[in-house]
């Protein structure tokens, strides 16, 4: 195996957050699932924004928040992305660069616009996300850098590239070159409604060894499975992938492969803020220990502590640095 | 005096913030001045924009944070400034209103595009701004919405508008339709450096009556009176306006007029994270309670509330219902 230029390598929906505060009853009233991340077209998305409260600006994008969480903590961290030559694609740009992540994706010339997400986080600090997915729909095999992948330790993308056209193209021809060069592909489940959506290609995936790693919450494994009983879903799980991580918000997290199960608790917080980028941060910490040599176990507890830091504020991507508050922890 | 349409309307530069935390040898390296509001043109925008860590997007502008303050303590509020019919624009005019202020200021069409302010917040909290002026120098006399000036109990601009080249005549001419209704005019002097290049023609606002209320920090005093002595300036600034509040930080707050003086603690904070927005949250809660028919010295502890709530959170204009906020502390 060849040396590696990056630790992680990760491939997603390239969106900017547009987050407000919000009361329950705003949800109900514009029919917005609560914790789900809700395909919008840019109609709603226009009607949406009319109606939401004053928001902020933040980049985000699941396996981006990733990406930059790796490179938060020291890693060497990659990102495929597409993204608009528009002003949101330009602060997209700037703010994945600014923390030292790789990201060469050629942007769309005009239109559709870079993605957004209008995020509504209620008082319970649960978010609920409404994304239109502009220039995504344009992500395709043409943009994986092939030298790229077969430099990186690890590759992850997120199920949420199953719903533009032909990302899932640019997703296989990537685990290909991995593979071919002896790394590592990794999933996020990404929510339990995409689950819904993709679960036989999700386990086709898992199942046909196309990807190695996966990441997912406990109310997407009983969707992936179609089963109320955690345990069953659970044993499921352990036989389709080679490790497989469920987190489970307060009560942690399990880490499973086949011989081996790992329970590990949530880091203790002082205020849940906003839980925008829990998982992505936890995926962050996990994929970041592993490319650094830990043990599962720290693996997930690197996890939990990304997770910890994010859920505290408002937005995505934690403004602390990862690599400091890891080494304050000594883990 | 006819009935009144607005508590206040505020008059200033219309920008939108960009935010990062930077160490302070950033601001030495890059010749910013800590604390202050640092001019810059185009070319130097871009230069600190790409020398800035990842960011977040808020809308801001000083006068612009104090509109949004007043309507979130439920006051009505209106802002006359200028954006660009830019995507920034666009999450200008959005965010003012969707906290419920009057913002109809007719923005420019095309160049130049959308001011923006980098601010850089150091780990002490405190904030260094590099504005970029853009659009609001086009702000001009005929951006003066004559029935709104009218029809509003307290208006009130920014030092700030000395900067652009129209703005102080759009300022003289809504002060006269002010003083013509039996309104109050009102004025923050915003930097101490301002100060510096506008201190006649300031002192001359305040001694002419065209203003009558005038917000100074500690800094902005000294220099406003180019003297080291608290007490010689403070005396000099009860003799030169109707209502003098000068802001000192974690040291609270003295207000003065001809014939009374109070001194207001300083409201209690947990931690410090960001000072952007504090001198506008104070005006805010002050003008809040001027208009709600407060005694001064709870003017002042509205003011303290609000810039206490503001610089414990990333940015200028604080997330928190300042209403409820006000309810529960029982003022």
């Amino acid at each position: 195996m060849s040396e590696t230029r990056f630790d992680v390598l990760t491939i997603g929906n390239a969106i900017v957050d547009i987050l407000a505060q919000s009361q329950e009853d705003f949800l109900v009233k514009e029919d917005i699932i609560k914790g789900a991340m809700n395909l919008i077209d840019g109609e709603r998305a226009e009607h949406l924004y009319a109606a939401m409260g004053p928001a902020i600006e933040a980049s985000g994008g699941s396996a981006a928040n990733t990406a930059a969480g790796v490179a938060s903590f020291g890693g060497r961290a990659a990102y495929f992305g597409k993204v608009s030559d528009d002003h949101l694609g330009g602060i997209f740009r700037h703010d994945i660069r600014a923390i030292g992540v790789h990201f060469e994706t050629k942007p769309l010339a005009g239109d559709p616009p870079t993605a957004r997400s209008m995020i509504f986080v209620t008082p319970d600090g649960e978010r609920s996300m409404n994304t239109y997915l502009g220039a995504c729909v344009e992500l395709g095999p043409e943009d994986i850098e092939a030298d790229v992948v077969a430099a990186s330790a690890i590759t992850y993308f997120e199920g949420y590239l199953w719903d533009p056209p032909r990302a899932k193209e640019a997703i296989r021809l990537a685990a290909g070159i991995a593979h071919e060069n002896d790394r590592d592909f990794a999933m996020t489940l990404s929510d339990s409604f995409c689950v819904d959506r993709y679960r036989g290609e999700f386990l086709e995936l898992m199942r046909s060894g196309t990807v190695d790693i996966v990441f997912s919450n406990e109310s997407e494994l009983h969707s992936l499975y179609e089963t109320a009983s955690f345990e069953a879903a659970l044993e499921a799980f352990r036989a389709d992938c080679a490790i497989g991580i469920v987190t489970r918000s307060e009560k942690g997290c399990v880490v499973v492969t086949r011989s081996e199960t790992h329970a590990v608790p949530a880091h203790a917080i002082d205020a849940l803020v906003d839980t925008t980028g829990a998982g992505d941060l936890f995926a962050a910490g996990f994929l970041f220990g592993l490319t650094s040599g830990r043990s599962l176990a720290d693996c997930a507890r690197i996890g939990a502590l990304a997770a910890a830091l994010v859920i505290q504020q408002i937005g995505p991507r934690p403004r602390e640095n990862l690599k400091d508050a890891l080494a304050q922890e000594g883990i």
